[in-house]
């Protein structure tokens, strides 16, 4: 735990951040701006964060010494992404504060214990079944096919291992395909759409949530989203208790991405949650243009022990992820009025890579 | 020149800034989100543009040999203060573009330059008369006494170098007292406010304006600029069009703060020209939360050879310079709705330092 004797960390002191992909880059901008340094610690030589961060370290995420090298360099740890390994995040505990903390990963890195966190919290989620072996499958697949998607429980991320499947057989081929991994069965949910909660517990318990976002993937990567996202106020609320309800059970310390599918029946909307994301989140890249606190900042904030920023939403807001190729439009975006660019700097596109973002602001509409 | 054939000079690409303090930082920031990065010249080896750029240099403006290893690593070359010398940027101009053009530092280097241009363009400025003997400066305050301000011509800023007198001995105490250096008498003019108007042109040509503010100074430093600043729009149109007119008669590129004093007779205000920087200006700071392209990424853009972004004001905004001890502010602004705070990180609280600022906004009212 932060020492909360001195807290809020006071501008001069370092965050380190694990990993140094665009989320780390955004999270130094938002500390630089708070007057706090960063140290971004990542495997890969070129990251973009680099850039923009007082301190960085090169190491692999098992390199106990390099880790706590690190930690011994910085006043507070928080990692940009939820597939960091548990041990790493725990040997890190043991020499600095690191928030969120790592038992919160224990929970989200695995899709089984995430969804029965969710429904002892009696929050809805898909309905699931456990596989282990070929006959916890069959079963499985007997309780919640015959349109089912299987998931493996760890490590799957923009539609990485994950497959539709409509029959027992195809079942079984996708089960092999990911090597008999542990997995669960989601019984595919035909939703409405797909809205998103960014919401912040500081220090000393405040939650604050942003307005949810409607978010549109394509080829299981996101898109856009946008703000407002166009479903009655209930609903709305509905999704940022729901949020509120999980960061407060975690005891958790920072932002959090809360996905939620909407499904409609008899002009009625009903939400469940698809996944928690102990992290600044894509769907929140929206504020950086919507708010005066953006989810970065908000996030720097909560784990340096400062209180939480001001989450109101500014204007409507379209956000766009340019992916791959799709960079090449920042000569385009950075023409048009009411357009802000985010572009991460990184120095090579590859098919499906998150190269930037644009914001495209009008006046709010509700 | 940049080469025009391949701008805008695409992410990726390196900015060189000669300076590391509050500016330099802001810069840096926001040529990063463009995916631009920078590299910081600086003598000073405690910065706080350094935390965020990507390289820096440690050296004297006068050392020639480091600034041809500077220029020869960055792709285009700014400046964050106007009083590098002129041989500094006029030695980059020989290996890499510098912008803006460093014979527009012979101008707004020396007042007495600065004014006689600015009254070809038949731009007002108060009256002034030139001082580089006792037999002109007795001349002088003939002519523009009794009230009237002595400015070295040279290197001032913040009210350095310049001294309010009422009689003739006052004026030869005051010249004797900066050793008798090149100086000017100003009249004093008994303005109803100041106001400022943030320019930017690109490489095409093109300007574009921020909504004017209203500065407010104590012990001669900025403290706070108001936007809306409240003055009728035909007033606000001719501050516009000069500014306008400046920069385009300089064939100017980046931004530039252009500071009026407003002067009020029979309920009809006019406007004369105090001062031009050739700069991004603190009192363009409020646009860093009032508009979607604020004026540091407006100079980065206009440098690089980027069309100009969104001047449009989304709101009101009060900025406030921390400056000293006010930066202790900085916990009670964390905690008030619609205020950003923009901490500096500089290590070393000094009496007249500019440390920080808040931006605190609320709803567009005009």
């Amino acid at each position: 735990m932060l020492n909360t004797q001195i807290l809020p960390l006071p501008p001069g002191k370092v965050i380190g951040i694990l990993g140094g992909g665009q989320l780390g880059r955004m999270l130094s901008l938002a500390a630089s701006q708070l007057g706090l340094r960063t140290h971004i610690y990542c495997p890969d030589d070129n990251a973009p964060a680099f850039d923009v961060a007082s301190q960085h370290t090169i190491a692999d995420y098992d390199d106990m010494d390099a880790l706590t090298a690190f930690a011994d360099q910085v006043d507070v740890v928080t990692y940009e992404f939820e597939n960091i390994p548990y041990e790493t995040a725990q040997h890190i505990a043991s020499h600095v504060p690191i928030y969120p903390d790592p038992d919160v990963l224990r929970i989200t890195q695995d899709r089984l214990h995430e969804k029965k966190f969710l429904n002892t919290l009696k929050i809805k989620t898909t309905d699931f079944a456990d596989i282990t072996s070929l006959k916890t499958l069959q079963a499985g697949y007997e309780a919640a096919g015959p349109d089912v998607i299987l998931k493996t429980r760890r490590l799957g991320y923009d539609g990485k291992g994950q497959v539709r499947v409509k029959s027992l057989e195809e079942a079984v081929q996708a089960w092999e395909a990911v090597s008999k991994v542990d997995a669960i069965f989601e019984k595919y949910v035909p939703f409405t759409c797909e809205i998103s909660v960014i919401v912040a517990r500081d220090i000393e318990g405040k939650i604050a949530c942003y307005d949810p976002g409607r978010n549109i993937h394509t080829n299981h990567i996101l898109d856009e989203t946008h703000v407002p996202c166009g479903l009655p106020q209930n609903t709305l609320h509905d999704a940022v208790l729901m949020a509120s309800h999980i960061v407060r059970e975690l005891d958790y310390i920072g932002v959090m991405g809360v996905e939620f599918f909407v499904t409609e029946a008899e002009g009625k909307f009903s939400l469940s949650v698809n996944e928690m994301a102990p992290r600044v989140h894509n769907s929140g890249h929206w504020t950086m243009d919507g708010c005066l606190t953006c989810q970065f900042e908000q996030h720097i904030r909560a784990i340096a022990g400062w209180p939480l920023g001001d989450t109101q939403r500014r204007s409507n807001v379209v956000m766009k992820n340019l992916i791959g190729q799709d960079i090449e439009g920042w000569r385009e975006a950075s023409l048009k009025p009411g357009v802000a660019l985010h572009h991460y700097g990184k120095k090579e596109v590859r098919q499906g890579r998150k190269m930037g973002h644009i914001n495209t602001v009008s006046p709010r509409s509700a």
